[in-house]
């Protein structure tokens, strides 16, 4: 195929060094490097090819993701690779499976509630897979109600064992990943029962597979739960269904950190606070508010740079057609996603400060910023999932027909992504948790207790209920710290009405359950400005590189201007903002694409996304796209023949037989 | 299984006769009866199964296709169906295939663009399949533009007939259902060129394939596109590709309706005015708003009756949890969806009698309502497929983690659904057209032209751009006339601002292309009125039934009160509603959710759809759910063995092998 830069004239109108840019997104230079090395090493290894990912049938499928699986632990292994390049190594072969759970949550369960000899024990088995572990927690009736389980550990004195078993047809484990086909062991969370009393969901090592054959263990029954959305996508996973009959597990296989059971029987707390648990989970949310800003740059880069090859309409005197980038239509809905993109990775790269964070103050037993950073850790997850998933599938359709086709990369992309809106705390369930915090936070402010963390502007709550916005002119919306009050006035004065009318209710708790989509809604202000606010933060710190931190204020205004027309109903109907203002916000905005324009290829070139790891014909980065999605095609297993299997039988038939029609 | 209702407690709480609202949704006693006889011929025959239709890869799933098409026109022949029964039958097999574009695109094409004697010569042919035929315009390089495919067919006057040619890459025909593998036939457009002249984009009926063997004809190049978006869903079509090598076809294959060309290569048009072929895609266009509330009424099925049946929190003294159909953040996301739903139908209704009355003034020579009827099918197409996209989506996250499972039937509703948004007309780009159709309509005034039809409030424009609405009690918003002024007035003010800001620009198309972000807004704003004003029509209509009208009274206010809270930036920056009005018609909102949700399931009940439609494990009739999710797991073709395939070689070795790691 030629070897022509279609994009390179995009590439030339670039206002700022692109390769400094890179450095911002990846973190650091090292991590850059990190990543540069790791996306080659996958992108260049045949194994790790994933073209005809969408092609295979469920179990060459699986086979196909087992076999990647054993050779990114040869290739880790041969390399020498640290943690941190297995773990981006893993990353860009870009594949969901039972090792992303082992790693993810299996080995975190362990660390987490796990005692001191248990983690010696189990962590080294674990480390060199010498077994393989998953996250049992699911259940076929309860998800977002983990204290609804119905999985039993009950304790045996008699023989110093926990018996693990599912009573009823819901109580069977059902999604966890890795499960169904592959793990030898499960964290299974179960109800502790001890001295006939309940005792609540606890964590048990359990193991599920013989290590000499892989068959299940007597009692156990495992399967994989079916068919997922999309083509290849997430059906490289064997999320799994799990039941036990009365199985036998050891005493000292119940993860002991925080409470025991005695040899006796006797449950006990230790000294070791409930709420360390808490960490593990900040620790997981930040991971996925991080995978968001991957997902989505890698939709966008998709988005933007096919839209720089795609031309439709505008031709003059028979020139080429307008490059459907330049429509304004087409900008306004693809350049606020690209701005998103940088949101969410400033915010995950903030929130790993914020988990640091957390960790040393638990350690020096300070609990008290733990609240705080719980709910924004929830709300931060929750609101950028949901709007990468629906960012995702606006790339694709901004792509037109063509982003229907599995080459685009797009459909898979999506599918492989929309869960993340469910696991880890579905959406909606953990913005009311947002918002019960916000209540309490409001509650608080009477007697005095003054608000931490990113909720610290509720101290100003006076002058947010009052404040006017004084812009005059379009520009006047450049100024950060007017962008900043009007996105505090907002979420203050949502949070507050919300309070208030709760308040006219019988009681509080019906209040909140009565109003609850009103407080969905204060708690998305409130995760919307902790975004913009970190955006801000980032775009006022040391930046290197020319033109650098101009383009990051670009995409900063973009993202705080974009948020304020698409919520103009929030910023006027709480009088902050004029409709006069509103209107300037939005003419700004307009000005602001066509700043962004000359530099929008550049920009997702520095998210320094591989060929391989992209994954699309339409996001090529020689953008070489119409005989690509030409050759792609004849791939399809139906082009194997030119006349198709079943026309003898279901075809013919239907044109030669000789039919007289009574309704001609 | 068990034989119970779990549903039956929600269903004897109805406060309607659901039987009448069936005779409602389905538009009259005979439409109901024919849709569920069909529904039934087709739940019953084995033949037309789908449940393992996710698991099939695509020569298996395509050639189960061509025997369902097969078996269904066996079907229909045997039991001498009525055109109307058998498009009823088709309908219910619910799976794309050639079938579709042979009758709702070939058909269409030969009889609104062929002569009476094309028609006599073709339409047998077709009638009694004994040639399949697709349509043939989108290209690898051009699908939104029209006029700039690059196909061509030039008339050779030496031999009386023209050649068609593919002179690109890009004017390879890309997208065409039903081209891939089956198609005996298409519909071309292509370039006419003689005299050395280019007469733009016509069509050509071509052979493609042998009537004998099925091989495509000398000269012609054919395949499948390639996989598409999800696992079943589309992969069922053969989306084609299509290349010309100098193909000839006899001249008379031209459709020459319109314009033709004689025998000497002279370009004439007829006396059959060009508008004519808008009769047809008014035709298609208001079937694709019908199958909209078909999918979303669908998908909001599963939805509302899952939610009846999932609990998850809130258990009281060991009770039964709380349906999570009761939470009000569920009913605000869900109920106005199966508001929407009813709301499209009654659209689509309206678009059907809207189509006679266009067709009957063609045939009288009056094109006076053509433009309006145009944009406004365009506009409806727009917003009722891209809010039935968006709302599949949804339902899939209102059933938590089991609703990505394939067997909850929503992935594949989403992604066999969302090319509605793109094909016959990319939604935005049709957008643009209501919005300049808007702009014409606002620039006209002034010179007193009457706005017809959809557009006529635009006579009312002096009142309407200084109204203010005189709501002071949450219950006002129930005023119909209230409803409809507001809506109103937010559309004529958003033109109004569209146009004055355009009139500001050195010249209207510059000022139209820069603004056009805001024009979808306004354009939006119009067609959003014209669903609820049809909405509130359709409610003032003799309604048959206990308490019926009574619940499309509350449908129809949630709809418009929804969009009303969704879209309250418009509202308020228009200044027709005040913000505290904003604020009373969402509490109205919050008791309308009360009082439909005793009638929920009886509400999607009046679908009336089979389970074998619906094809969800967790919309089922009866509610048993869990039992039957279980049972489904087990079919997946990885639980054919419990040690997987690859255990051996890819799994085994890695848990046997003795690793020493020096970071431990
Ligand atoms: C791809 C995938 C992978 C997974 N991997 C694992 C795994 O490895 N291990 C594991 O243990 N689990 C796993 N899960 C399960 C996942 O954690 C749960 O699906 C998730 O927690 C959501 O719970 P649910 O399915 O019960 O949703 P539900 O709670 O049933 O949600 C249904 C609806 O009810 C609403 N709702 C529920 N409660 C409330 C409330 N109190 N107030 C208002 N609305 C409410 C929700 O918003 C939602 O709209 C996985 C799931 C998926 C999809
Ligand atoms: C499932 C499926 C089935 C199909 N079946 C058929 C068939 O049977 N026969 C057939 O001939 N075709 C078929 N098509 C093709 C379909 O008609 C085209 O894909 C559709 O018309 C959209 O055109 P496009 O793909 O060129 O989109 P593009 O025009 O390339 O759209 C890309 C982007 O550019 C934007 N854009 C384009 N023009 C403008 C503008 N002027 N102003 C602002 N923005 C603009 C769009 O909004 C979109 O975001 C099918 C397509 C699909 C997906």
């Amino acid at each position: 195929m030629e070897e022509v830069d279609h994009l390179a004239q995009e590439r030339s109108r670039a206002e700022f060094d692109v390769e400094a840019m890179k450095v911002v997104w990846a973190g650091s230079k090292h991590a850059l490097d990190v990543a540069d090395r790791m996306a080659r090493v996958v992108a260049s290894d045949p194994v790790f090819r994933k073209d005809n990912r969408t092609m295979l049938g469920r179990k060459e499928l699986f086979k196909n993701t087992l076999r990647k699986a054993a050779h990114a632990w040869k290739r880790i292994n041969e390399l020498r690779l640290t943690e941190e390049e297995a773990s981006m190594l893993r990353f860009f072969v870009d594949e969901p499976s039972y090792v992303d759970l082992h790693w993810g949550m299996f080995v975190p369960a362990i660390k987490g509630q796990g005692t001191d000899e248990q983690q010696q024990k189990w962590i080294p088995l674990v480390y060199k897979l010498q077994i393989i572990g998953c996250y049992a927690q699911t259940e076929l009736g309860h998800g977002s109600n983990v204290q609804g389980l119905e999985t039993t550990a009950t304790f045996d004195p008699k023989t110093d064992e926990f018996v693990i078993h599912s009573p009823t047809l819901t109580s069977s484990k059902w999604w966890p990943g890795g499960l169904g086909k592959v793990s030898t062991h499960a964290v299974v969370y179960a109800r502790l029962i001890t001295e006939g009393k309940d005792y609540g969901i606890h964590g048990f090592i359990v193991q599920l597979r013989s290590l000499d054959d892989h068959s299940p263990l007597p009692g156990i029954t495992i399967g994989d739960i079916g068919t997922k959305f999309g083509n290849g996508a997430y059906n490289t996973m064997d999320n799994g269904v799990l039941r036990f009959d009365h199985v036998r597990i050891p005493r000292d296989q119940m993860l002991m950190r925080v409470s025991q059971v005695t040899r006796e029987g006797k449950f006990v707390q230790s000294d070791v606070p409930r709420q360390l648990l808490y960490g593990t989970m900040v620790y997981v949310r930040q991971t996925i508010v991080s995978d968001a800003s991957k997902a989505l740059s890698r939709a966008v880069c998709i988005a933007v740079r096919y839209s720089a090859i795609r031309r439709q309409f505008g031709s003059q005197d028979g020139g080429p057609e307008t490059q459907v980038l330049d429509y304004k239509t087409q900008q306004s809905r693809l350049f606020p996603l690209l701005a998103s993109a940088y949101a969410f990775r400033f915010v995950g790269e903030w929130l790993k400060w914020l988990y640091t964070d957390v960790t040393q103050r638990l350690q020096a037993n300070d609990f008290s910023t733990l609240p705080e950073a719980h709910a924004c850790t929830a709300g931060l997850k929750s609101v950028t999932t949901s709007a990468t998933a629906d960012a995702i599938e606006e790339c694709r359709k901004l792509c037109g027909g063509h982003g229907y086709l599995c080459s685009s990369g797009l459909p898979e992309l999506f599918a492989v992504y929309v869960p993340a809106c469910t696991y880890e705390g579905d959406n909606v369930v953990l913005l009311l948790q947002v918002a019960r915090f916000l209540m309490k936070t409001v509650s608080q402010l009477a007697s005095g207790k003054q608000p931490v963390g990113t909720t610290a502007y509720f101290s100003k709550i006076q002058h947010l209920t009052q404040c006017k916005c004084d812009v005059t002119r379009a520009d006047d919306w450049l100024n950060p710290s007017t962008i900043v009050e009007a996105f505090e006035a907002r979420a203050v004065r949502l949070a507050v009405n919300c309070a208030q009318n709760i308040s006219k209710a019988s009681n509080p708790e019906d209040g909140f359950y009565e109003l609850s989509a009103d407080l969905l809604e204060a708690a998305t202000a409130h995760c919307q400005l902790i975004i913009v606010s970190k955006f801000i933060e980032k775009v006022q710190q040391d930046i290197q590189g020319h033109g650098v931190r101009e383009q990051l204020q670009i995409l900063c205004n973009i993202y705080a201007l974009f948020l304020l027309h698409k919520h103009l109903g929030d910023f006027l109907s709480t009088g902050c903002v004029t409709p006069k203002q509103g209107a300037l916000a939005n003419e700004q905005l307009r000005k602001l694409y066509s700043q962004l324009r000359p530099n929008a290829i550049a920009l997702v070139d520095a998210f320094n996304y591989t060929d391989h790891y992209l994954g699309s014909v339409l996001g090529r980065y020689d953008g070489n796209v119409y005989p690509t999605l030409y050759e792609e095609a004849w791939k399809d297993p139906l082009n194997e023949s030119v006349v198709p299997d079943g026309y003898h039988e279901y075809i013919r038939p239907l044109l030669k037989q000789k039919l007289k029609l009574s309704r001609l």
